[in-house]
């Protein structure tokens, strides 16, 4: 499973897909992640990604087509059709390509479906999941409708608070795709037993002293009753 | 404004607060970010922070006090109240602690509530944001209960996926944050007025040419008429 994500901050991605559980996965080749720069795919020579809004408006908008052509790159898709002879057919993106290769674009957006477990679910059925970083006032809308053409296109929000880029959402995406995929977490627990756990959980000491006052762990789990135990987590 | 994040992965959160807006507004001192490592609050010499959960399950859980203490360090809280000559007072925090001083506590968990822009409004009133980042299977509840005798805490989500640890919301909120202080998005244009613009904009080229086929800007963003161009923005 491969994550491309394209953005502008590749370092600011990459330590934290570098740390930890989604680290470690990516050296288990559990997953790959690739970064694309739409200032590497700009026809301008200054490496300008924006522009100013048309209709007005503060702040700066990214332009459609180095995001497009950033993505293209990503999937191996031919960013232009080239003018060939008579009996020379295109082979670059097929040939290249597996059988099982199966692309989606995520688009962020703080007016798209909030993105759940579910989604997660659903995300991991994907050879290639495209995230678009979006930075200033977001992305020219032109780039979603031309990428809809090239592979099927997800629009989530994750949260409910608006971000200075999309970067937090995409690793928000990558990180919660990657914990669910089989033998990240490790084999013996399911990630979704994992989830009703999580609900109130203790760990030793027994008893903490905070300022002469005492903190127990609950009885119940003590208990060794696993019926009890469970009903108590369920109603926390 | 300062950020203080608990966190056992400091490098992958700091590449981030150190990139484009956030980064900027650290360097322009507009808000500061420091970070404490629950594992150098452990009292073993092993520097384990996890143990394993009380009435079983799956995974790991992370101590009470080496979170607590981290925090206590992080506001300048003395970590335990040592024994003192009669006259000597306890004087080590409040002396160090300015009148400003307000600080807030955010505890992550999928069941918090849906952290928002009014979130990150409110929590601008603060001048010390305590963010714990837990790991595995989650923080002993106990820290929680600790923790609210030290300073006001307030329990978010970001989104309704699961993930591997709370760095990802963590980061979500201080990005939130700080692009909502003044002076970090520029002067004249209000953070409010960015998010009304937010929902379909567009730039320079005015036509795009993709696979023979034409994307155009909308007319009404070409007119001029400041009015129009609204409510045709408020639609979207």
């Amino acid at each position: 499973m491969k994550f491309h994500l394209i953005t502008l901050f590749e370092d600011a991605c990459d330590a934290y897909l570098s740390a930890s559980i989604v680290g470690r996965a990516r050296k288990g080749k559990k997953i790959r992640v690739t970064y694309r720069s739409p200032r590497d795919f700009v026809d301008n020579k200054w490496g300008k990604v924006d522009e100013r809004p048309y209709g007005g408006g503060p702040g700066m908008v990214m332009s459609a087509m180095p995001v497009v052509r950033a993505v293209q790159r990503a999937l191996l898709i031919p960013p232009k059709p080239r003018r060939r002879g008579n009996n020379e057919k295109p082979h670059f993106a097929k040939a290249s390509r597996s059988k099982s290769h199966r692309p989606v674009v995520i688009w962020f957006s703080p007016s798209g479906k909030q993105f759940t477990n579910k989604d997660a679910e659903m995300l991991a059925k994907y050879s290639d999941v495209v995230l678009i970083c979006g930075r200033y006032e977001g992305i020219d809308e032109r780039a979603k409708k031309i990428l809809k053409t090239l592979a099927p296109l997800k629009e989530f929000a994750v949260g409910e608070a608006v971000y200075t880029g999309g970067e937090v959402p995409a690793l928000a995406v990558v990180d919660a795709v990657t914990r669910r995929l089989p033998g990240v977490l490790g084999k013996d627990a399911s990630v979704e037993e994992r989830r009703i756990a999580s609900s109130a959980v203790y760990t030793r000491p027994e008893t903490i002293i905070f300022k002469k006052k005492k903190y127990c762990v609950p009885k119940v789990l003590k208990t060794g009753h696993h019926a009890k135990i469970d009903s108590w987590r369920e109603k926390k």
